[in-house]
């Protein structure tokens, strides 16, 4: 008895079906703030980070919450050596010296912070850049390396005001955090930015910490890149840390300290996947590692 | 250089898709005010009553406004039977002494407006049932038959108060509204509930007024059901009246009156198609008939 | 030396000295919530309904936040018999199969609640009429008999959410609450309203408590009607509900529970007794059973 | 079949029908704002002065925003004559030196206020002593008398700013306004209370000004004071102030730009008939006279 | 290279100096709360009192928010002596009898208040005088002499109820309250002005309580007034109060009762000094004596 | 009589007069909006940005809202001589290929802006930087030279969306705005600093707009320095503007253009005068050029 033909039925019928699947998460979510680090794939791939920027503007217009935090390590390693400056590394951080610093800070609260906005701001979202002295939002203090090396302009987060962040967040804006951050006499250091998110993800009182990698999540076993683990305890990720690699073990170190200060559920994504956040999000696919209080 | 198994592209590639075509609609939407009128399929079968309670709770989750209005005609047709009384109807309006009255406003309030609240409730909406008088929202008076003839307890809508309604909205509630509305002295009368949906649009500058129908859609030719108009101009839905059936008549004439009050568009959905409302309001298929102002 | 004639000194008198015994009475309990569970004579007596209603708008004008409770044993009875069913009633409680259930709320929610809420509107209330699905304002639970027999669709209240009548009060609305509340699966259940009425004071830390009925007061010995009792302890009244008959107990009963929860007083009053209400709250006349925590 | 005896019937019902009758007037001027000009009786005559101070509370109680201002002439005359001064009037207007100046707000603020403000304060009102020049409320300029006679420091309104009145207001106060106000350079000036009463109502919009003095209202024929005049028309008004006395010209003169400006409704009441506001505002008795726009 | 010649360098700098070595002060008294009784000199010298007003609205543009007291011992001597009445002190008390309270409130509330309002308006302070009566701001009880002598009406401050205070100081007016109080019988009772300074600091939380006197400060011995003491802890307050001329006790005894009560300073300034209060608060120059808890 | 011996009266005295001769400008400018472009000396010497520092912060802290507009022409030209690449200018604007842009917003945003925000947040001011990206705050378009030559990413200020900036101001923070904006398309482009404080102070209703220059102000004949015009009409400075040198024009362009907008008054100030914006603000002092509309 149905006559009418301009309804693929079963097209409309699996929409249908992706729209009602996303309606608990939808509801659950809702008014809660969500911290999402961006970092590899979606920084330097323009086709993936405009689809982030897309997903980012879907989660926020069904009412989350969202601060975003990135670094940009690639991009600071280039814009050295086109100075004719080589990186160095130490336990997986960049030293730092005066005049790298000064690269770094240009590369990502310049570029790399900008174009986020602006990408996020054409997606409908209307995002506001902030670096950690702005509103005095981060305050850092400087670190050795783990054998006590030098390593200059290099710092760990030491307080979290977030008092803009709220109050942007108030106002319908979403912050958009580079990984730099003034030690107490107003120096600006270089932070881990995986740091960040996990600081500021505690500060805010985030339900989820989700870091967009360029792996697939956390591997059981670490020379085997088929094992990726799809769910974890905090405990058991705290005794992993040691066997982790230099770029992964911020990553865990700050989720864990995340976790341990109230953030409900903490994310490892791979940002290759197309829609990787909004897949993890509003449906029932496992996406990546999850990692549980 | 995916090595992930757990996705199946294809799938996720299509849900991906579901939920970014949906973004700029719910922009859109977001904060608007919606009125529904649910009829027909959405009452009487209680599968696809489950789906549009679905459908209107995920509405809601994304910040539509919504307000609900219902008759109940078969319903209130079969109680009167129970003790009885044979229904009689002139140009469409179901002739009502006091007695069956009685049991209209029994029915709808009683009943139907209840089991919708609860319904709703269940699908996660803050659903609260209101009568006409509740909060003195409709005022009605009585009309007679298109010659003349003596109906009883039947009125049209004369002055709403959307004080209530918008309370209510403001305060996360949304608002189902049966159609039954008192005279200036009190007495119950039975109204349309086509146009208690469209003065209610109307009074709280509603962006949409969707009417659930029993039928696919508007018809160019009302003799032949496989003629859906898809979109309509108000003057041409205007010209159309005195052409149309009982049925129809009220549900054109009330869509008129509220794209003149200022309602941005009028929908005829077919209820009996699943996740109608979702699939018009959220991706770009083209269900039923629009009407423009 | 008064030279005006157009004063009868002394009704003005009178008058005015009414007015001022009223005066500590209205500043007591201004920004107070009161409960009235409106039964009896205030439903059946077209005459005493309207004088209650007046008496209620002078309450609300005066500031007093009011929330009625209705039930309708008589007018529920007599459709039912329409219908040609017996009522059966075990230990106070009508036992309520589904054809009754749906009388039952038909009749409350449909025909009671919508009068009552018509009869304040035009008294200058701005009276929502509200079944306990509304909102979620209550949820209830089966019961069975005084020895296990089966009652049907009758339950007791589990569970309130004050969150909508809040609301409602706050914007200046007054609730009317029928005594039909949905189980936890949507099933609507029969309550009985003396229970309702002492659940929602509770909830919504109301000063007091007022029963409406159809009896002068509670009686010391209730063979003997000529010894209405002016005030009773909570402890006293704990100790007659053994004794008490089918009609009183679930009053004394809810009381007692109203009191336990901190409800400041409640109120026994004969509502064949014209604006009993009124010369209960605002004069010094002694009327009824008052009953202290 | 009543068989209660604790209520007198006859009684209870005398004070239920006052109680009602009060209740449009209660519901009329809820949320108003009513300006009262306290004069004569009330501060001479302790016990009428309780009995003002009463009825006003009752007022305030019932949700009546009220302003109230005084003067205190016969107060002001002893204070100088204490001094061994003779009081000198031109046109009703007491002619103020400097040193009688400093007598007048003495007695007017620090006197007759703080003693009204108490006796309010203790019938329950939240009252607030003011003076023209408390929060900048009223600006005043020297004037002349009709011949222009040397008044010394007697002034007139010249400018109202109503926002610590409103302010006081929003806050639960009830502003008691003294009738002296400051030139623009500061000095003191006498004012007639029965002016600024007028300005106040004018500029902060109150439905009703009262003057409360020591007539039995206006009379038609002034040689006759049996003829009190129950209602006027603003230009009747206008066209009697001619032919009034010095005493009362102010007054009619205040009231006509009180009219002018917006207000509703201007009273004159006697003062000495007991409770006279409260009967005027809340029962169908004509006391004094009223003056409509 | 400096081509100016309008600005003469070395002025400009000191102006400059100036305005910056306010920076901190202002800064942390931002949004706080200063109690000042006024005192002496500053109620007695049109020109000292000029500049106080001058001063206190400097304080109050910066956004200090300011409670000002005030006494007025000599004027009410002269007042009295015009009546031909002898004033007499038991204890730095005066005895008042009830002719003469009279004359403390008009001259206290109706003259000396009224000037300080008028003056600090001019300024540009939005003032409203108070007396302890309005708004319940103040509740006093009498009190004998040290050796239990007959004061009449004299008191001390038994309640202080700042919700006045609070609601004027939110909306931006500066508070000026007279040292008359009533008793709870609402007889009017004459206060120390000092005591009442220290018991309105301590009910609204001020940061910083400052007596403008006729003095240069404490002194270490009070017999030599070349030996100020700068600065002074409670205790050392406490302990010397014995020692103290009548003038003084009421201070300290106020000072130490204050700094119990949370105040977090209090200052003795010489009101004799010019911008005494200007230079005390916004510079580095030590005025007076500090008692810090 | 005068027996204190801390203070030097004459100093004191001074400070004094610097103060209260401070009072009526702090009264005027207290919540009003004040833009300040800061350019040259401000940005290039250290000890001068401190002081330019803590004279905002003086400012803010006096309740004037502050914007802050900066380029840094100087620092971008030593940033892009670094790469080997030389400066072109046209008509005073810098010709910027896509490498240069890169280098013009690495150098503003990530150095500059940032660098002054952390010397605001040292001196108290919770300062906030901003790009035009931010909130979408600046929207620009290309242009081309006076002759229409290609000048690659040079824009000028197509809109303002004062949001942000309105609702940082709201939560007390200070924004520090960066002259590069979004094209319509996001491409970042290269805008005077001068034209974008005057399109901001024109959307913000600022009541001044102050350039804060490496000149002593502005001159009547250009060739002569020592002929500063202190004041001017804004007809005289358009007449002027062919006239002026590139750097000047861009300046008094905008200064037209806002004044014409509704900005009260634009100063031209010498930054390399130690609190030149102190002294213009709060004291008596002309410094450099003040326009007028």
């Amino acid at each position: 008895m149905m006559n009418t033909t301009f309804v693929t039925p079963h097209d409309a019928g699996a929409k249908a079906h992706t729209l009602t699947e996303a309606l608990p998460y939808i509801r659950n979510y809702r008014g809660e703030t969500v911290v999402v680090k961006i970092g590899g794939a979606a920084l330097d791939d323009a086709r993936l980070a405009e689809i982030v920027a897309e997903d980012l503007a879907l989660l926020n217009f069904v009412g989350i919450r969202l601060v975003l935090v990135h670094g940009g390590g690639p991009q600071v390693s280039r814009a050295i050596a086109e100075l004719g400056v080589e990186s160095r590394f130490v336990g997986g951080l960049r030293v730092t010296d005066d005049v790298s610093m000064e690269v770094v800070r240009r590369v990502l609260v310049g570029s790399i912070n900008a174009d986020l906005v602006t990408r996020l701001t054409r997606a409908g979202v209307r995002a506001v850049g902030l670096a950690g002295s702005d509103g005095g939002l981060l305050r850092a203090e400087r670190i050795v390396g783990p054998a006590g090396e030098e390593l200059g302009r290099v710092g760990r987060i030491d307080a979290v005001d977030d008092d803009l962040v709220t109050s942007l967040l108030g106002a319908g804006y979403t912050p958009v955090i580079a990984s730099v951050a003034p030690a107490v006499d107003g120096t600006p250091l270089n932070i881990n930015a995986d740091a960040v998110a996990g600081a500021v993800a505690a500060a805010v009182d985030a339900v989820k910490l989700v870091y967009l990698t360029n792996v697939s999540g956390l591997y059981r076993d670490f020379g085997m890149q088929d094992t990726v683990v799809p769910e974890l305890q905090v405990d058991e990720l705290r005794a992993l840390i040691p066997s982790l690699s230099d770029g992964m073990r911020p990553k865990a170190f700050s989720a864990v300290e995340a976790l341990d200060a109230g953030v409900n559920k903490v994310h490892v994504l791979d940002g290759r996947v197309e829609h990787a956040l909004l897949l993890e999000i509003f449906t029932d696919e496992g996406i990546g590692t999850q990692v549980l209080p």
